[in-house]
């Protein structure tokens, strides 16, 4: 899950003197397998008029697929192909939103995002800044966002990243990698139809389910958990081991994987990651290491924090012969490595959670490297 | 919970030709001992101006209590106490709307529910009231509201009904117990604070959390279930099976049971009750019984068709010495069983998401009698 200290520091302990977040719940969702055919019902009364268009982004993976027919096109609505190859940039979310302003005279009647965290991220991003100016980069963070997004609809085509349900859209900034934190971030509708999942590549199965998995293990496992976040999270955990470790049937798999993933993301309200996620963002700023195998690579490593949850990780690996990259950070300079200790541990509130107030004394820039050099 | 046959036919088998509900999730929620404390901050901003006052509607157990003295009281705000000795009902609705349109030349600018089920329901039909003519049992059924309610914020001071996340109000009309079933129900806001919990009398207390217990057990074992609703359904039974049957501490206990409520509720999307709500609802609607305790009197009956459930429930009665009343129905003429025998029977989804297609068959109405004269 991308997700950052999306705790404020008041919101950590539990009395009557204390102010908790009033969470953005997504406000509508349909699940079912085939509910992707329900798009069009769902759009028709929310399109303005025939010269604001829906724009639908989409994974380039489904550029010559079948998915790409059953989208329900009217008047001037635009696909665009959006490659998640790489993590999703602001300066990408300024080209989109530039592309779109300049293509149509009305603004859009919504945007649609169909595809994995990076998809789904971007639509985010740009359903924001279609009504807000200035650039991406200006709103990463908390609560900058000043006015509400366009409608916006979110159609996950992989299950575990909890972007379609979070209030948050991660983006590898100029000078950072932050979530543009804000109650306008969260989708209008989500459609969950767990038939779209049956394409994924095994690996990117197994690496996006896992960020799932480390996510409840790490919020599971934090100090700012509470009885919300903690029945989210351990439904989603449940799941999760229910669908890598026995063997479920296929489609029962995609549906339960689809739903680990959603209460995953629920799970986040008040709860927060920790080691695993605060080390792969380090990977991702330096080398562009994807999210979800990143917090593999970093999460294989942490059974002196994690002791349980990388048991079972071990052993969803080796279920599932999945064999992760070796040597990663073992070409790197030291400079490269000041960068990861550096990018990781301004990741504050994830060490907090982690490790408690006294964080700093236990993991130490020098620890740090270590941990990395494993990789 | 109180729910009837709230899904439609064609949304019962999974397939690509399935039209799901697209189901409206309170798109605000906010959860933490003491947070009802927040209340007058989420209301400033929804405040329409000094004349467009905010309604609170609060069980009169609160009459001299505490809890009053908090409600965040503005300009023309007024409180009203509602008794929930009674389940609610169409008439107390309509004469509720009367006497606030009376009272005020501007609409309110929200309602505020405070109390359980039968307060949570009372505010959600005044709000669709206010802002749609005629009366409520005009809206008695499935989507038959045409405009939004007003702004309404449910507050649950007990646990388990569900009510604060259903999209259904389940009212006593002239002719029929039957919810007004729309996506307008749906509360606009919540705030979970189980501390509002503490002052619930230790009967009411169990009557309340087996509501979703039984709840569960009847949508888990049904046939209209899907891997939504069943994940929901899962965690909440978790949690009631904690909290009624472990040693939980008791401020995790309540914290807990408040979620089973929440998760519970949410479990309704794409589920269905059982022959434990069919029967109850025929208790409340002959005797008056309050639902809570109805599906116990029924509950405790049906070991052969939720063998499980029963086993359970009747470990749960004895922990915590419950001695359920004996002899309801031990007084009534033949007239009075024929119409709890109708009224159940009538509730056709919830026999057939218990026993199947061929209801029928199976729950004869000599057979249903035979089981009401137990209770």
């Amino acid at each position: 899950m991308k997700t950052e200290n999306n705790l404020k520091k008041k919101q950590r302990t539990s009395n009557q003197n204390t102010s908790y977040r009033n969470f953005p719940m997504v406000p509508r969702v349909v699940f079912g397998q085939g509910s992707f055919n329900q798009l069009g019902d769902i759009l028709l009364p929310k399109r303005l008029n025939s010269e604001a268009p829906f724009i639908f982004l989409i994974d380039d993976f489904f550029e010559k697929r079948e998915l790409v027919g059953r989208i329900p096109m009217m008047f001037n609505d635009e696909v665009i192909f959006v490659s998640a190859e790489e993590e999703p940039k602001t300066a990408q979310v300024d080209a989109l939103v530039k592309r779109i302003k300049e293509t149509f005279e009305e603004l859009p009647s919504g945007i649609i995002g169909i595809g994995g965290g990076t998809l789904l991220d971007l639509a985010k991003a740009v359903a924001i800044l279609l009504n807000n100016k200035g650039k991406a980069q200006d709103y990463q963070g908390w609560d900058l966002v000043g006015k509400p997004s366009l409608y916006h609809v979110g159609i996950p085509t992989i299950s575990g990243t909890g972007a379609e349900v979070s209030r948050t859209t991660v983006l590898l900034g100029p000078e950072k990698k932050l979530g543009i934190n804000s109650d306008f971030t969260t989708y209008d509708q989500v459609i969950l139809d767990p038939d779209l999942t049956i394409t994924v590549p095994k690996e990117q199965w197994f690496y996006t389910g896992m960020d799932c998995f480390i996510h409840c293990i790490e919020s599971l496992n934090g100090t700012y958990l509470n009885a919300f976040s903690q029945s989210y999270g351990e439904k989603a955990l449940e799941l999760c081991e229910e669908v890598f470790l026995q063997d479920v049937p296929i489609m029962e798999s995609r549906d339960k994987l689809m739903m680990a993933s959603w209460h995953g993301g629920m799970s986040i309200a008040y709860s927060q990651v920790g080691i695993a996620h605060a080390m792969s963002y380090g990977l991702s700023y330096l080398l562009g290491i994807k999210h979800g195998i990143g917090n593999c690579l970093v999460f294989q490593h942490l059974e002196e924090f994690y002791p349980e949850g990388v048991r079972l990780f071990k052993k969803m690996l080796e279920k599932h012969k999945i064999l992760l990259p070796k040597g990663v950070c073992s070409n790197l300079t030291q400079n490269d490595f000041d960068i990861l200790v550096n990018v990781a541990l301004g990741m504050e509130a994830l060490w907090e959670n982690a490790l408690g107030k006294e964080w700093k004394n236990i993991m130490t820039p020098e620890r740090l490297q270590e941990l990395y050099q494993k990789i």
